[in-house]
């Protein structure tokens, strides 16, 4: 098992020039996204929105807040997955957990633990908070996507590169309850994989034990 | 291959009661992190930071700060992961971006595009940028590594509940520079696993097609 996985996340690499005629289905773009939102989550609350830009005038938009240096993944990618955090995903708690009580699918110590201790910090937390919460939960959704993605044979690339003030307003979002958070470009790479791939630090410079 | 991987994804669930028994090597502890920073990273900064508590002494100090709720996995996991963004990361990134050049593993138009059109921007960000950035890098590292050790056999807990406002003092980091981004309990679940998986809502909720 190690093996497989480890292909998939050393294999994965950021992919700026796709193939344009390659189209994803919105059923299987679906189906990834489902098994990306497997992520765990703060108190699961859930707090991701994703909108998928596989169209010619939503690319379009994009192109209006995007640094030039992405359009070459906004125009040949199959899709742009904008991944956006969501403030208020608490709201819609109580429900969730209620179900998952009677489901079986978690304790009632869990569930109120999660309801009695934890909710009331959503409840009154400050919006810096509510967006670090957002943003963390979309992230890891975000990571599964990508692997998802490899492991469908699409390459990926994260993007960071554009005005996240006007990302919420563009596609319809409310930007004081939509946070933006990466846009991932998805596709299948315009040349064979090259050995290219960035370097990282020695893992001794970014760990310590204690 | 989607097969593989969307096993080790749904069989991944939060975990917090360990086996106190199972330990894990810091090689092999090593070895998984080194996995985990395959992650991509805005700009290739790398802006995690990953501190290994797999001591008694270690685990004391944070039951000073983790939430109560959370003591279970504190004091049975072969280890808790604190996951710390870096908000300084840019300030190593002339060097490997000109070392990933002469290894010709970036082009030359990458090169540039970083150092001269991207990391200015990181120079002059303000706080709340670079923090979220940080943020973002380090959740998507965080991701990787609770899939790696999945796949190697353990079980985990990504753990928001502590004092944020204590983490990076309490194992000796500057809390100007490091942020608390989450912990990851790790070990082997202690009892046999169950089908109690938390649920998701459905996906329809949370796409939208433009």
């Amino acid at each position: 098992m190690p093996q497989e996985i480890e292909t998939v996340m050393t294999k994965r690499q950021s992919i700026r020039e796709f193939d344009p005629k390659v189209k994803i289905s919105r059923d299987e773009m679906t189906a990834m996204l489902k098994m990306a939102i497997t992520a765990p989550s703060a108190c699961n609350l859930q707090a991701w929105k994703f909108i998928v830009v596989d169209t010619p005038a939503g690319k379009e938009k994009l192109r209006h807040y995007f640094m030039p240096f992405n359009f070459p993944q906004v125009d040949t990618s199959a899709a742009v997955v904008l991944f956006f955090g969501n403030k208020l995903a608490y709201k819609k708690y109580r429900k969730l957990w209620q179900g998952m009580y009677k489901a079986k699918k978690v304790t009632k110590e869990a569930m109120e633990a999660a309801l009695n201790t934890f909710m009331p910090l959503y409840e009154h937390a400050s919006e810096a908070m509510l967006k670090t919460d957002a943003t963390i939960d979309t992230s890891l959704a975000a990571m599964q996507f990508m692997l998802i993605a490899q492991a469908h044979g699409y390459d990926t690339n994260a993007i960071a590169g554009y005005d996240a003030s006007k990302a919420a307003e563009s596609v319809g979002l409310d930007p004081e309850q939509f946070v933006p958070v990466m846009a991932v470009a998805i596709g299948k790479s315009a040349k064979a994989p090259v050995a290219m791939r960035t370097s990282r630090y020695d893992i001794g410079e970014s760990v310590d034990y204690q």
